[in-house]
């Protein structure tokens, strides 16, 4: 399948709770969602563990080869949170307390009446010369050091810094993406993509059967442009092409 | 955090539609559970997108750094499934007529009353020297060529394939969990944590915050181990340290 936009991605989610099934990843769907409205398409995801060299070895690969690299875990204030060291690391910067950060931190412990301790403290360690993403939820910010995002995990957390990065970057045309949805099995219908495929080359088509029971299962056809016309165009084809062999689709 | 088994594994998503948040991704954590039961510790997971040599890469990447790869997506009729292609690609042999998939798909069209033509024949096409995986539900099946174990993109069928790979896989002991939760954030329990990390070597702790409102948040802590005497000694140590400090827990 073709890849219609040129501002790739690549999301680096962190967490050995992930990888063990003990937690489900509610963040990914969202960047992804998110980043295609905004016109970037996330062209590669991996999940790897809180371990400070695969982390360092993840960001390295990831950053050279994408646009941009969104992450998400390992920034909180415990042992297992190894995510802005080993940042700091691949980009072979100083980790330092930063005074913004601090200053929000403390405010904000201040105002809840806890103690900003040690360990808190160290939630204000951010990269040297990286920038930091707002959290309007738990005051500890994430940070953006060259073309690397790095966002907590918690979804509510991760969702409030996502939209404050996105804010810094600009937003392209996004994919515009219809749907048709075929009752019959994708063996009957690969020729009629094909057909289409071949008419429409500024389209990009996807299809994705599903199976339900013996009595409900089909195809969702998705098509996708950068142009409206174009996806018109594809639109119509794969009907006229569906209703001459007489296939049912919605 | 440690890594306490040895079998471990990588999971290998392959599917535009996941990459672009349209489709929200149902095996992973489906998959992690159950190979965590076998023993099988997952220590990496991809999401890439349907192409060859994005497949190919990853493949040849994944099956040298890990003991196992599983993978799905990507072995159905239409022309962006290119899994079976780039799997034998990677393995540099032949991409072939397998008779035995060939068999059971013959069979099950015409028991199905559904025309076997030359796209769904493409589903037969397995690469040299893998052995089948069965598909119970819509008999395309998949393959298992060395490390490497190809499952279908559907939930229901990917589930049936996993069931019938790991009866050819011995299984390890598995690690064995405990949750503790406690009302409180997780900088006023770090030191609680590192305390019971220094005196358990054979444990594994994950803390992982929680937050849904103001007044609803804390820390799920996980314990991990091989073994349930070492398992019950941390949790006894994290109880009474987590007392001691008048952390309420759960």
């Amino acid at each position: 399948m073709k890849n219609l936009i040129s501002d790739n991605a690549s999301v680096l989610i962190i967490g050995n709770e992930i990888l063990s099934g003990r937690t489900i990843d509610k963040n990914f769907n969202h960047i992804a969602s998110k980043l295609n409205e905004h016109g970037i398409s996330i062209s590669e995801s991996r999940i790897i563990s809180d371990n400070e060299q695969e982390i360092i070895n993840a960001i390295n690969e990831l950053r050279n080869k994408y646009k941009y690299v969104f992450t998400t875990g390992g920034i909180g204030p415990t042992h297992d949170d190894v995510t802005a060291e080993s940042v700091s690391k691949a980009f072979k910067v100083k980790l330092e307390i930063n005074k913004e950060a601090y200053k929000v931190l403390e405010d904000y412990y201040i105002e809840l009446g806890s103690e900003f301790n040690d360990v808190r403290q160290r939630m204000a360690r951010i990269p040297a010369g990286a920038s930091l993403i707002k959290n309007d939820i738990s005051a500890a910010p994430g940070f953006n050091i060259e073309n690397v995002y790095v966002f907590a995990g918690i979804p509510k957390v991760m969702r409030s810094m996502l939209e404050e990065a996105l804010k810094t970057i600009d937003k392209k045309d996004k994919v515009i993406n219809f749907t048709v949805q075929v009752d019959a099995p994708e063996g009957e219908i690969a020729k009629i993509l094909e057909k289409t495929i071949e008419k429409n080359t500024n389209v990009s088509i996807g299809s994705y059967p599903f199976y339900n029971t013996k009595d409900d299962y089909g195809v969702k056809i998705e098509i996708s442009s950068l142009n409206k016309d174009s996806l018109n165009m594809a639109i119509n084809d794969l009907k006229v092409y569906l209703s001459k062999e007489s296939i049912n689709y919605s």
